[in-house]
C-alpha cells in the first residue's frame, strides 16, 4: 500500500464500446480532483501510445467536453489491439514502458478494457513489482461480451444488450407485417460467450423476440437448426425468427460460419472470417423450404448505438473509473475493479470490489450451461433476472441539430 | 363535394416505417370522434383484408393503446403488397370491393402507403366514381423512400434519415478507432431514389460522416469507385467509409449488385437478390488493396428503429392521419394528403395540400441532380437545408422494464 505522488495515465484497449468513454471520463474527472496526481495522461491507442510516447494533457480539456464523453461511442483516445511478450521473453517493450514511466514520473496507471487488456495490464503491473518501480496500477473492466471472470457484469455489455433487445423487438414486429411466411436469421457478437445473444431473450421477455436462440456454450448442428426453424414455421403460419452468435460452433468445436463458407468455396485468401454467418443460414433455409429469407447482422451498431445506452451501464461505467483512481490513490495496486450484485435490500444494487489482475486476466466467464433451456434454443428466467436491472434507464448525448452532440477534445500532446 | 355518413375504413400497405402506425392512430382517433363516421374499421393487410372481409373494430380499442400507436414501429394492422390489375381488364376485385363497402355501409376509405399503394388507392377510387357509389376516398402518404410525387417529403423518410445519420455518427467513431487503415462499406435503402443514402451527408454535417456517398441517380462506375477509396485512403491513414444506395447502377442500368453477384457466381436460383452490396464492394477493396475491410448493412433496422424516430415526422404522420379524416369528413375525394413546406417565417413549418391521386400514382421523385456535388459522391448544403428540420426532435415509445412499451391492440373481427 503506497501513496504516491505523480502523473497518471490511463489507456483504452480492445473493442470499443458504447460506454468505453465514460470510464474515460470517470479517471479523468477523478484524477484531475486528486491532489497527489500532479499529471492527468491519456494515452493514444493505448499501450501503443504509451511505447510511443504518444499521450495527451487530459488537464488541458474542458470540463464540459470530459462530462461529454460520457456518452460518447468509442474510445476517444483510439484503440488498440497489442499483445505484449511475455517480459521472460523480451523485455524490449517492458523497458520502454519503464522509461517512459521514469520520464513522465508515472505514477498512476490505469487501463480499461477486456481480457487481453487485463493480461496486458497484469504484466506491466507485474514486471514493475520485480523492477521495483513504485507506480499503483488499476484495470478498469469494459467489454461488451461480458466474459470478464470475477465480476457480475462488465461495462459495456448492458448497453449492447439493451440494443439488442430493443431493435429486436422492432425487427419482430416488422417480421410478421406481411401474411406470407418469411424467416429472419439475426447474427450478434460474441465469439465465445454467448452473452450477448442472450440478451436477445430480454425481447421475448417483453412478448416480441426471436423464436430460437443460439448460443455458442451449446454445440450447433445444423440439422437440428433446419428441424426447430420448420417446426416454428409449421406452428406460426410460416413465421420464424432465429437469433445466433457469430461464435456458434459444431460438437467438434469447428464454427459453423468457416464449414458454411468452406462447404460453399474456399475465400480468395484461403481463410475465412467471421461475419456472413446469417446470411448463410438464411440461404440454407430458403434452399430447404423454399420460403422468403433474410439475414441482418447486428454488426458494429450493437457496440457503438451510444444514443441507446443503457442508463444503469454509462452510470456504473463512470463510477468505475472514479473508483479505479480513488483505489489507487489510497494505495491500492495490481487490481481490476469488478462489480458485484447486492440484492440485499430487494431491488438491484451494484458495489465494488477488487479483483487480483493475475486472476482475471486469463480466464473467461461464459454463460451457465443451466441458464440456457433444455432444448437449447432459449434462456430461462434465471437469465432474466440477471440482465433486466442491468438495461434499466436511459443517458445519451445531448441533441444538437437533431443529432447527438458527441465529445470533441483538444487532444493536446504531452508526449514526444 | 358531398358529406357523406357511414363507415370508414383504413388499410396500411407497402414497406414498414417507424411511424406508419402514428398516421393510423391519426386516422382512428378523429375518425372515431367523427359524427358523421359511424364505424371506425382497420383493416387486415390491406387491400387483401378488404378483400377477404377481414378486419377490426377500432372502435373497441383502448384510447391509451391508439396513442400508443404513434411510437409503435412496422404496421400494426399488417400490411400488404398486392397490385390490384386494371378494372378493364379484370373487374373481380373491384366488384368484391363495392359488394363489402355496400355490405358495411363504409363511406370514407383512407390508405396509407407509397407509390404502389397510391395507384391501388386511385383505381378503387375511380371504379366507385365510375360505379356511382359515394364514397370518400383519401390517400395518406408513407415511404422510407421519399419518392412520392409533389409533396415536400413523405412520412417515415425522416426517422429513417435520422437513424442513418445517427448510426453513421456513431460508426464513423466506431471506424476510426484503431491507428490501423480500414474501409467501411455501409449499404443503405432505396432503390430508385437516394433520398435515404443523402441522409448519410448529415452525418458530414456534424463533422462524422461518410467520405464517399453513392446515391442510384448518379451512375456508378466500379473503377471509379476503387479510386475514390484509394484517394481516400491516402489522405486518411489507410481509413475511408462510403455509404452506397442498394440501388446503384452503371450507366446502362444494370444494377451493380447483380453485376457482382454475376461476376462471381449465379445463384442457386438463377436470380439475384439485392442486399450484400456492402460485402461485395468491401470484398473489392480488400482484393485490390490488401486492406481491412468491412460491409455494414442497415437492413430493416433503418426503417423500424422507433426509439430513434424524428419527432417532427412522428407528428406529422400522426397530423397527416387526421388531415385526411378531416378533409374527407368535410367532403372531399380523390385526393392525397401532401406537405408543403412554409419558410415564410424563417423558420420550417409544415402545411398540407392536396393532390389529385392520380398525379401521384404513377409518378416517382429522386434527388435533384443539382443538389449532387460535382465529383458524384456528396450532397450540396441545398440537401442539408431539405433534410435538417425533418430530424428534428425525438418521440417516442414510453419505456417498461427499460424496453420500449409498445402498443397492443385487441383486433376484436368485425369482418367475416
Amino acid at each position: 500500500m503506497k501513496n504516491l505522488k505523480g502523473a497518471c495515465m490511463f489507456g483504452q484497449s480492445g473493442g470499443p464500446t458504447s460506454v468505453i468513454n465514460a470510464s474515460a471520463a470517470g479517471v479523468f474527472i477523478e484524477a484531475l480532483s486528486q491532489k497527489n496526481i500532479t499529471k492527468v495522461y491519456g494515452l493514444a491507442h493505448g499501450i501503443k501510445g504509451l511505447l510511443e510516447e504518444n499521450f495527451y494533457d487530459m488537464g488541458k480539456e474542458e470540463e464540459k467536453e470530459l462530462l461529454l464523453l460520457k456518452n460518447t461511442p468509442s474510445s476517444n483516445l483510439g484503440s488498440v489491439r497489442y499483445k505484449l511478450k511475455d517480459s521472460s521473453v523480451d523485455e524490449t517493450d517492458y523497458k520502454k514502458i519503464l522509461e517512459v514511466f521514469k520520464k513522465y514520473d508515472v505514477r498512476y496507471f490505469f487501463y480499461n478494457g477486456g481480457n487481453d487488456s487485463m493480461d496486458t495490464c497484469n504484466k506491466i503491473s507485474k514486471y514493475l513489482i520485480k523492477a521495483g518501480y513504485d507506480c499503483n496500477i488499476i484495470g478498469v473492466p469494459k467489454t461488451i461480451d461480458n466474459d470478464l471472470f470475477g465480476t457480475d457484469h462488465c461495462p459495456g455489455y448492458a448497453s449492447a444488450a439493451k440494443y439488442i433487445a430493443t431493435t429486436l423487438m422492432e425487427l419482430n414486429l416488422d417480421a410478421k407485417v406481411y401474411d406470407k411466411g418469411q424467416v429472419v436469421v439475426i447474427e450478434i457478437m460474441g465469439r465465445n460467450a454467448g452473452w450477448l445473444t442472450a440478451a436477445a431473450s430480454l425481447a421475448g421477455y417483453k412478448g416480441l423476440g426471436a423464436d430460437l436462440i443460439y448460443l455458442p456454450e451449446v454445440p450447433f448442428s445444423v440439422e437440428k437448426f433446419k428441424k426447430d426453424v420448420k417446426r416454428v414455421m409449421d406452428e406460426n403460419g410460416g413465421k420464424c425468427i432465429a437469433c445466433v452468435s457469430e461464435g456458434i460452433r459444431d460438437k467438434d468445436k469447428n464454427f459453423i460460419v468457416e464449414k458454411l463458407s468452406q462447404e460453399k468455396a474456399k475465400d480468395n485468401f484461403g481463410h475465412t472470417q467471421l461475419g456472413g454467418l446469417a446470411i448463410q443460414l438464411a440461404d440454407l433455409i430458403s434452399q430447404e423450404y423454399g420460403v422468403k429469407v433474410r439475414g441482418v447482422e447486428f454488426s458494429l451498431m450493437q457496440r457503438s448505438a451510444a444514443h441507446l445506452a443503457s442508463g444503469v451501464d454509462v452510470e456504473e461505467a463512470f463510477l468505475a473509473g472514479r473508483e479505479a483512481v480513488k483505489v489507487a490513490c489510497a494505495g491500492i495496486t495490481d487490481k481490476m475493479v469488478a462489480f458485484e450484485r447486492d440484492m440485499s435490500s430487494g431491488s438491484y444494487k451494484c458495489v465494488f470490489k477488487l479483483l487480483p489482475l493475475d486472476v482475471v486476466a486469463n480466464a473467461e466467464k461464459t454463460v451457465p450451461l443451466e441458464w440456457i433451456t433444455e432444448d437449447g434454443i432459449g434462456l430461462k428466467k434465471e437469465f432474466i433476472d440477471y440482465a433486466l436491472p442491468l438495461i434499466q434507464g436511459e443517458s445519451k448525448a445531448p441533441l444538437e441539430d437533431g443529432l447527438p452532440r458527441f465529445s470533441k477534445l483538444k487532444k493536446i500532446q504531452a508526449g514526444k
